[in-house]
């Protein structure tokens, strides 16, 4: 075994979170921590122990069990996690608390999670609301979009605020300089949108140079574009999106193989053409994103899908490692510090 | 020429109107006569006679010509349909008013269109907003959704009121008997969503059985998967779907005409499948299902994007003929009269 010293802080995962229990959970886990991070698995002990000696060597990885026997199911209540003080999600956002852990991820029921990282983590000073942000595929890489789901009524402040957090994330995360900020609306004219966009719209601007890049309002379209490096919007819109979007891309890839399905001659060319949309369709997998981050709370905390795999929760945790290596919390701390010192008043 | 008798009532259409002025408009109109729709356009004489002499034939087809020199321009002011009471959008609603054209079709400024027939033609008794409705490809046909830009902000009544004016719209029109309607939420149970979709949703239970087909929530996935034939939304997120969902489609078709030039064997086999990916763009083209109906005026009223190109315009005219023949003014002056009785108190 290497030396546990090797690895900074391990990254604790909610075992049994998700529509397809332990199995993806452990898979992943083991991917990751062949890939360098350490992993706490907090579940239950004896099913997670019977899937990692499915994987072989995976004992002499920076892998270890929390054994948690009670887990929030998806079908249960969030406000559970009040009640519920040693369910998993509670013992992996505890974790985080205590310094025990780097980062919380779960593929289980995110509100259950949400409510569980502002309970145990609180917020992160200065911040309203948490946001869930996301990553979506976009004409040169990604889009990062948020919020998608925390918030379904919101302030125009919010939205100020998440442009500071969520620039500040793609800054140190993912190394992209100076990003720029989309306000999603329904035209590109600074008078247009709904009453919410147009008051955002005037406290982007106050904004603009001071941790913010603005870019102005974007549309619908320009999403896939990648018009702007990150797009904000309320978390009612953001869930609509996120979700349209996977589930176009689905049903229009499954378009595609059917056209390919059509005819003899296109059964024949659909052989040959196969490996090339394979890479497409890996493109538009959310897999690939891995879960997304609940930013705005005090301590590293990713949500992702319940029907994650395996690749989607490597992903995930490696996502949150890099988070971690790069000091992502004291980042956002330092600016939303600078932001409320330069508020007036 | 033809006996005029044979057409009952033409279509007025604004000829100049859309980014592509007067081409697509000329030739989507001679396209709707050969098929019987008779058509007024309306615009510049000197312009559209050049543009219809260049289409062979197109003296005999059921087209007149109303000359109308003023135009709002696409980047003029909405409000200008007021001091401008001899443009062309404003020419083509008074037709409509009158009882000259059977219905008024515009690809030019939508703002001044819905501006014009709301002021011409007035709002359907007992509607409190209009909407603007379209259509989307979906598993199974397509999908119907409004409001896509009418109303950036709403109240919960609205969205009622659209339920039912739509499921008349779809029996009516496009016969589909009983048409579901889904109202987009970010979760299907019925205790999520904005505080909007929660009021909406109580109110749409209420109508349940009395003209509305009420599904419950949809998500984002449900639009493309068709779950429901109607979803209904604000004009806020109706209008980000749209444009997202149109943007999406043209982005991956891109991306897998680039896969399949990814390698001289992906080449070769995007040859074999060039066919069948062809019928799958014109599926996806919005150009195929045509111009936005504004539901809640009192009077037929289509407006379609700027892009439009000759089939859009063509399918746009064929779409009012329809409407007009089928009597969908009569049968939703009908169904709001009986719905206002049936409201308590």
């Amino acid at each position: 075994m290497k030396a546990e010293q090797a690895y900074p802080l391990p990254i604790a995962l909610d075992a049994m979170g998700g529509d397809y229990g332990v199995e993806p959970n452990v898979a992943g886990a083991v991917a990751a921590a062949r890939a360098g991070v350490a992993v706490l698995l907090v579940g239950r002990e004896p099913q997670i122990h019977a899937e990692l000696a499915k994987h072989a060597g995976s004992s002499s990885l920076p892998v270890r069990v929390i054994d948690t026997p009670d887990v929030i199911g998806m079908d249960e209540h969030a406000r559970d996690v009040r009640s519920r003080r040693d369910a998993s999600i509670n013992v992996c956002t505890r974790l985080v608390k205590e310094g025990r852990a780097a980062a919380a991820v779960t593929m289980g029921h995110s509100g259950a999670a949400m409510a569980s990282a502002l309970l145990t983590l609180g917020r992160l000073g200065g911040v309203e609301r948490p946001a869930m942000l996301t990553h979506l595929p976009a004409k040169n890489g990604f889009v990062t979009l948020l919020d998608v789901g925390a918030n379904a009524d919101v302030k125009p402040g919010y939205l100020a605020q998440w442009a500071l957090l969520a620039s500040v994330y793609l800054q140190v995360v993912e190394d992209r300089r100076d990003p720029t900020v989309g306000l999603l609306s329904i035209g590109e004219e600074d008078h247009k949108g709904s009453q919410l966009v147009l008051d955002a719209h005037a406290l982007l601007r106050g904004l603009h140079g001071q941790g913010v890049n603005f870019y102005g309002n974007v549309e619908g379209r320009d999403i896939f574009q990648g018009t702007t490096d990150i797009v904000v919007t309320d978390g009612f819109t953001g869930n609509v999106v996120l979700k349209l979007a996977e589930g176009e891309a689905k049903v229009l890839l499954g378009w595609v193989k059917e056209a390919l399905g059509s005819s003899l001659k296109a059964k024949a060319g659909g052989l040959l053409v196969r490996g090339a949309l394979k890479g497409l369709a890996k493109r538009l997998n959310p897999s690939t994103y891995g879960a997304s981050l609940l930013l705005g709370v005090n301590g590293l905390t990713f949500i992702g899908h319940g029907s994650s795999d395996e690749q989607a929760v490597k992903n995930s945790l490696l996502r949150a490692a890099r988070a971690h290596e790069s000091d992502l919390m004291g980042r956002l701390t330092a600016a939303t510090a600078a932001a409320a010192a330069q508020r007036p008043g």
